[in-house]
């Protein structure tokens, strides 16, 4: 507990701030206005677009909303809320359901075009002239491709991708054709911010992830990169660099299949690269494969965590090949993230906490506590 | 879409008006309030009042109360809440139990007069001098018998059993002479007004329904009667007409038991009458038996239906009689109904939903909607 | 119902009050109030100070915290919020662990003194000069031992233990002697006052005890002791003495074990000493045994019994000794006190119920309604 000496390009905190208060984890006001701000603003990662076949719709969750996407047979792309204009009723009942040009309302057989939601027929209602039925259309989402992500947005005003996150950090990998091989869900007792503080430092690497730490030697000391270190200068080789011999994320460190060619040199020392997608999403790329890893809150206490990992077709023709070998290694991280989430806010109910107090290292975590503030502002 | 014509005398609707805001159907202070004004205020069907038996006290809920029915010897009736004037202790711990004159609370051994529920006895109690004991009888509910139906009503002051429902709907019935055979209950997740709106309109018949509309077909047009029809003047014939064949609501239409001597020729050409108890339940009078529905709210998310199917004793002395043949039907439409009403409150919950916009063959939606704002607004 | 004639020394009311509102068992707001005063402020009975082994950390739950009871090797009693006041995280994660000198959290290893709290270590985190470590230890809950018994205060300036209560009550025990041998926990379904309410009051006895009031005859006439009946007068002999023949709360009546050598003549003649500690433990002391049982909120509507029975070493050493022999008739009696609580709660419910109306024999229930008023009224 020595003062800190940080070089003055480090990422490290110069202060230690106080995180967000006790409420922002527990009180259900305070989670109802998040959803109705950030989570009705920002764009929110619902998968691979691919993953949306033709002539589907299927359901995804985005904050409080239940949203049906559909991919026409053209292959175009649109996304309405699941409930109908008339009286409200889910129009998609399971999680997928065959869909031609029409989208009809299971309930009164209201039918909206799939393609652009206008109302095309009330069945057998027959509406008085006061009815404007081009008032009364599917209510839109806003859908999004980027490297192949679908991203949904609920504001009727949405604002590009992010204003913070580079969006050519995937673009020398082979997104396109990477396809979904392997999937995994876990339902945890925790804030969906208490899951996000956890990505967002490494103090708890140590004591939480002994494979982890093991693969990515940086780790061990409790930091995310060389430049956080206290002796850290500019000139410094950077970034998680993998133990010697290995390449990837898997059990031992051997790549799953061909490295990816167009990475830059830097990729490569680094080993991948994090893309971090507040609210709702992370995409790690690795020289060899991408996994993404998807945030739903469920409810002040509560979280879904979608985990899905994507190859080229070359490593998933290997003979012999199970991705689920290789997701292994990362269901150990994310199975050790989620019990420490849990631990963390079961203790926060705590009447004795008010709010955390944040390291140096924490920088990511008060990045997020200022973008969570400032994003509660924003009402549409 | 196009213009509706209506005959003046029509029932439809003559504009296209919004539904109960969204709210109506989740938020607990809604849902309180409406257990203090509706339900506090209405006369609520708990069923046959033969079937609370003498030297029986029987539970029965009344919106947010539980009640305690009593018959004594004399084949009286008489209800009280179920809740101890001293400390509040339930009384009666089962759905049914044995009562003589008194009812005893089971924690203190209080008694209370069955017949008029007045305080008889303190037990080892020995009250002081301001204690005045005629003030701490049982707390009453009101009773009435319309049909053989026993009415609850939790008010001081009750009106009279309806103000807007035909009181001599079912005159033409035998049903002192009815016998409760056959009894169905179901838990639904959704508000109890949504279960209401979905049996007001039959706009969701044909999608819904389909055994029901080959019984009735013009329930196939998605209207409950011609005079719904956009072509109908009253010099039509009118009413919900079975198909060619049929008599009843049965599996094949054939009626389960001699046809009711007394009703007359609208009445069979009808094929039986339907009867609406807001907030409580309905009656489905046929020409062979009678249906009783029950709805009865347990939170804003979840309400209980009960139905019962009624007989005469000759129609139950028929050799190999089975009332569950009968009621088999029924049941088919009510899981149907069930099923419809809870998807149409999920998707009510979508943040894009604020209100339904009703159709014109709503008109009893519409209705039932200004009812129950107006009853919100009495507070006793 | 005639007119009560009370001796003035008698604890009988001079008349009959109303009880607490109806909102104090079921409303959270009040609940969590009364978690912020009653119990933030109150001295809350954990167990036996020797249950509390050295080199352990054990969990104890006071009101709403959570907290930690530490023994070191030199065996002090410290005792810590279960939350780091890094980022929250739970310290503590099961029943019991093992503990040496620090007390580490398993999120991110930050290190405290087991013994008095203060931050040792922030492992791999370097604060910044801003960070003042003394201000950043465990946070700390108060303890006290009286008789054996093991009692925290989550106040920062707890009172002395008990105004009320005569802390003398047992010291004719040999308390330091007696050894936990059984121990037995139930949830019932009722707010902790109506557990309370019930304990503090015997009407209730003659139809919920049939058991108990044959080993305690005074109780069948609904009183607690000869100075409540009517006809009492100081120079009657006092007590809830047993049957002819009894010595104890076994079943039969025979002590246990050999009878405690140092209780007075009129400890004797009582059959024992009941010691209530308000809000969260009573005490009753045998001739031969003791038992405490605590109450422990879970919510408005949930609560923990937690018995244990503590005997001397010679009467565990008796050939073929069961404690849970002996344990058997109170778990009858708790087990009718958590029956009958429920049973009352549930009648609270009831929207006819607005308050209790309290019976001079009430005393002690009146008297718990005036402490918890007074007592919520103290915001620490």
């Amino acid at each position: 507990m020595g003062t800190a000496v940080r070089h003055p390009l480090s990422p490290r905190l110069d202060h230690c701030p106080e995180g967000l208060p006790r409420e922002a984890y527990f009180d259900s006001a305070w989670y109802d206005r998040e959803m109705r701000t950030i989570f009705a603003n920002q764009w929110v990662l619902v998968g691979r677009a691919a993953d949306y076949e033709a002539g589907k719709m299927r359901r995804a969750t985005v904050g409080a909303a239940q949203v049906i996407v559909v991919r026409d047979s053209a292959g175009a792309l649109a996304a309405w809320h699941n409930s109908c204009p008339h009286r409200g009723s889910e129009l998609c009942l399971k999680d997928e359901e065959e869909v031609g040009k029409l989208i009809r309302c299971p309930y009164h057989a209201f039918a909206f075009a799939a393609s652009d939601g206008r109302l095309v027929s009330t069945a057998h209602a027959v509406p008085t002239d006061d009815f404007d039925a081009s008032a009364h259309g599917l209510k839109p989402v806003a859908t999004k491709v980027w490297n192949g992500f679908l991203y949904l947005n609920l504001s009727a005003d949405p604002g590009p991708l992010w204003a913070d996150v580079p969006l050519d950090a995937l673009n020398n990998w082979p997104m396109d054709s990477l396809v979904t091989a392997h999937r995994w869900e876990s339902e945890i007792d925790c804030n969906w911010k208490a899951f996000w503080e956890n990505y967002s430092e490494c103090l708890h690497c140590p004591g939480i992830h002994p494979e982890l730490c093991d693969l990515v030697p940086v780790y061990k000391r409790g930091i995310m990169g060389q430049s956080e270190a206290l002796d850290w200068t500019p000139s410094d080789a950077t970034g998680p660099n993998l133990r010697v011999g290995a390449q990837s994320w898997t059990m031992d460190g051997t790549p799953c299949g061909p490295i990816f060619a167009g990475l830059s040199e830097a990729e490569h020392r680094m080993g991948g690269n994090f893309v971090t997608l507040w609210p709702s999403a992370y995409v790690v790329a690795h020289v060899d494969y991408v996994r993404a890893v998807r945030i739903v809150p469920i409810g002040p206490e509560k979280t879904k965590l979608i985990a899905e990992w994507y190859f080229t077709p070359q490593t998933l023709a290997q003979p012999g090949f199970d991705p689920a070998d290789v997701a292994a290694f990362a269901k150990i991280v994310m199975t050790q993230d989620g019990a420490a989430s849990e631990m963390n806010h079961r203790g926060m109910r705590s009447p004795s906490f008010t709010a955390a107090r944040l390291m140096p290292e924490e920088y990511e975590i008060y990045r997020f506590h200022q973008w969570v503030t400032a994003q509660m502002e924003i009402i549409v």
